[in-house]
């Protein structure tokens, strides 16, 4: 069945899955579901330790048996140790078709690939996976399906019930003996603990592992002791210094430069722009240098913002520092800078939920003014993709890309229009994400391209000295450089499906097929 | 049927509530179950707004009916506007059948009186009942019944879906455009929201009322714009200097600071008294007492208290001031120097979940090593009675009373030998609110009694210069000076249950019968 951004939704996976296609932003605007509840024991004695010794022990007092739902946070991004430990004991265990509900998966845990080859992890939901438990799910090797969810969708699934947690999981740089967990206070710090939350409400068992252990209460609590069944100490949680690993650095790159100004240009003449306006942007290079760039010009013009949101970054977090924002809401730290910004009276924590989530009653994202986005390809729909690379291999994450172009006034993705020898501006793009209609500006290293349904946008850069052109333009140029892109050869079988916000299916990937050479 | 205290629980009770009798403070230890959600409109449109103009059109909205549940919190006291102003215009619409789940109702909302006896509203559930609807009921004017529960079994039996929350009317001393609430910023602080934490997770529809409208985001936030549909502004949501009515000052009756005396001398010699102890007190003039002579003795000991919990008043907050106690944890605030205090960054605020909840994974109650309560009456099997005075009339409120007392390593309740010219230390109760197996001490102007169950404070206090006697010894003299009690002349018709913290019935309050001269 064909959805509203044009992609084919094969019947037999909207049965599997019982899903319908998507039919827009705003079709699931006001409906009316019943949240889910988790499965709790209760604590009334008050002569009950939560502690338990060892990952082992804890496996087996959750009553841990083949079929079940393990869930994770990739808060310590590259650094974290967590899965790979959790999973080598099920692995050890002999426990079979584990479904992995992780907020995101990295390179960190390549380990785990043989776990999906031999059957132990069987369906992996996740915002997306980079490394190589991308290229084993697009070479076909989990046996059931990847989903791939917003960082918004994944709290709108676990609240409504359509992902049942059985056991979460937390890393936790500090806990005290109750439960109590906090970001922060640790030898190993992430921040902020905003994509554990729903995890923690809604599990059956929930499990506190740390690497330092403090006395109770350990207040204010990120995630409460009412809601924690055991709490495991453990040598390390993880490396808080790889968390920045892959993040980029203020960028000398002068196209990255130059789109970075192209954007603040933008900003600084949307309506949007004035006193008490809201902005988030991402962790790549040009989105950086377009938050130092805007500061700049937010200093000069005098405007001053109302709140910053992100994942954050240093140059977010400075914005605090130099009193241009009256606050930081928080849901991931990219940065050592930004964990250390965390403590910052005025630097607020947000879950994942108050984040993005589409089926509560307002997310923060709504209220965003601007949000500056990076993405793989773009195409003349504005559809975007930032999960599937142009060989059709899984190497990206939704993250929140689709939670903040929905909600935010003005959605700019900033785009080199050639990766490598790649066009990213196409015809139509490889896998969509983030449908065309939540895109607003597409600024490019050859020019930038308003979307025509924001006939405000465009009246409102009349006479503006920036190089304004067609999103098609932007792919004739592209394609006039690199050529037409070929198809990725797919092969037949969906390994993925991108699922929208609110639950219906974008998209699906399909397993790559092995390179051949043309004759 | 007998329960564990020892009171006959009618089988139509039984049968009307679908509930068991108490059968210990053990009995639901470990129990598993299923906590509930509520149906939840979702906002996805960033186009929407919360804010509607006045309490009517907000009713309509959520979609009022004869039969719904309505909640309300306490934590303006005497100084509560919300329920008043609420229930006007449920009364105004002609709506029939409403239960009321308070976390507390008192003598500010004798106006909603006339709406019992109109069928407006036919059921109550409140932590209890203090002013003119306490005598409403107790003469019988309630179509249906009472239900006293403790501040932790009123999260138990929402979270439970035991009580369905159709709106929950949320008063907030500050509130954004989005719902954000906070206890504290605007004209009328109450400090706290804590009661309001699962009335905002569970209830169906959510509507915050404030008088003090502020820029989003309101952060951080008490209660999350994310459980919230409605934003109400009107003139004034109650009065924040009755807060502190009716709650006691340091006192200078002398038979209180001997009682107090008493008490701080078996605290500072029971086995728990040491570094990095837990205290609750509650906000009679002798517990108040007692904190500033407990106070005292800290300093000369040095020693130091971890945490303080409660129901806060100015003596505890002070030991935070001068350094005594690492931190505060608040559910309420009952003078204007506890308000004032939660701008403290140690003084942390905590849900009426995290305080006293028997039903979730482990609440603060749990944690303390000593509570000081008060009561109407005491036995000699250790039964409290906080809520039934000795005329039979519903007077008072269970508040955390039973949930501290379950969860105290140390419970002590300061009762003067006789209340008035009533015995307060007697054979048999009149309502039985806290069982006997929960209370460790009893405090009185006449000596000290030990639970015999607690051998090990027996042995501890041997050679302790204070003057214990038994249970029973307490009685009879009360008994010599007093005579002993005749019992209340109670009619037949049950009007309300006390609820035991898991939801079990403790004891049956009955109808007043009127005064009747005896011949």
């Amino acid at each position: 069945m064909i959805n509203a951004v044009g992609r084919d939704i094969p019947e037999e996976i909207l049965k599997i899955t019982g899903k319908e296609v998507f039919q827009g932003n705003h079709y699931r605007d006001g409906y009316t579901y019943k949240k889910n509840g988790p499965e709790t024991k209760c604590v009334i004695n008050n002569t009950e330790s939560k502690l338990v010794d060892n990952i082992r022990q804890v496996l087996v007092k959750c009553g841990i048996r083949d079929g079940m739902t393990l869930s994770f946070h990739h808060h310590f991004r590259e650094g974290d140790y967590i899965i790979n430990m959790v999973m080598e004991e099920v692995y050890k265990m002999g426990i079979k078709d584990i479904t992995i509900c992780a907020s995101s998966l990295g390179k960190a845990h390549d380990p785990i690939v043989p776990y999906i080859e031999e059957g132990v992890i069987t369906e992996i939901q996740s915002s997306g996976v980079r490394g190589k438990i991308g290229e084993a799910i697009s070479a076909g090797k989990l046996k059931g399906l990847a989903v791939m969810r917003s960082h918004g969708g994944r709290v709108r699934a676990i609240e409504s019930g359509e992902t049942k947690i059985d056991i979460a999981f937390i890393g936790t740089p500090t806990c005290d003996d109750y439960g109590n967990c906090r970001g922060i206070g640790g030898k190993n710090d992430c921040g902020v603990l905003s994509y554990a939350v729903v995890d923690a409400d809604y599990a059956d068992k929930v499990v506190a592992i740390t690497d330092c252990l403090v006395p109770f209460p350990n207040f204010p609590a990120h995630i409460s002791m009412t809601k924690v069944d055991y709490v495991v100490v453990v040598d390390e949680i993880g490396d808080s210094k790889k968390i920045a690993t892959g993040a980029a650095k203020p960028t000398t790159d002068m196209r990255k430069l130059m789109m970075a100004e192209y954007c603040t240009q933008f900003v600084t003449h949307a309506p949007y722009f004035k006193d008490g306006f809201s902005y988030q942007t991402g962790v790549g290079g040009a989105s950086i240098a377009s938050t130092i760039s805007l500061a700049k010009i937010m200093k000069e013009k005098n405007v001053r913002m109302r709140f910053g949101v992100g994942g954050l970054t240093k140059p977010m977090c400075d914005l605090l520092v130099n009193g241009q924002v009256d606050c930081l809401l928080d849901t991931q730290d990219f940065d050592l800078a930004a964990v250390e910004s965390v403590k910052d009276l005025k630097h607020f924590r947000i879950s994942a939920g108050e984040y993005a989530n589409p089926f509560n009653k307002g997310a923060v994202v709504n209220k965003l003014d601007f949000v500056i986005l990076a993405a793989l390809e773009v195409d003349v729909n504005f559809n975007c993709n930032v999960v599937v690379d142009s060989n059709g291999m899984i190497t990206g994450a939704q993250g929140g890309h689709p939670d903040t172009a929905a909600g935010a006034k003005c959605s700019i993705v900033i785009v080199p229009l050639l990766q490598g020898r790649t066009p990213a501006v196409c015809s139509e793009v490889t896998t969509v994400t983030t449908p065309g209609e939540s895109i607003d500006v597409v600024v490019t290293d050859y020019g930038i391209a308003i979307n025509p349904q924001r006939k405000d946008l465009i009246a409102c850069m009349k006479g503006v000295d920036l190089p304004f052109k067609t999103i098609e333009q932007l792919r004739d140029i592209a394609y006039s450089i690199a050529g037409e892109p070929q198809k990725v050869p797919f092969g037949d079988r969906v390994v993925g499906i991108i699922e929208s916000r609110d639950g219906t299916i974008m998209d699906v990937v399909r397993q790559v097929k092995p390179f051949e050479f043309s004759e």
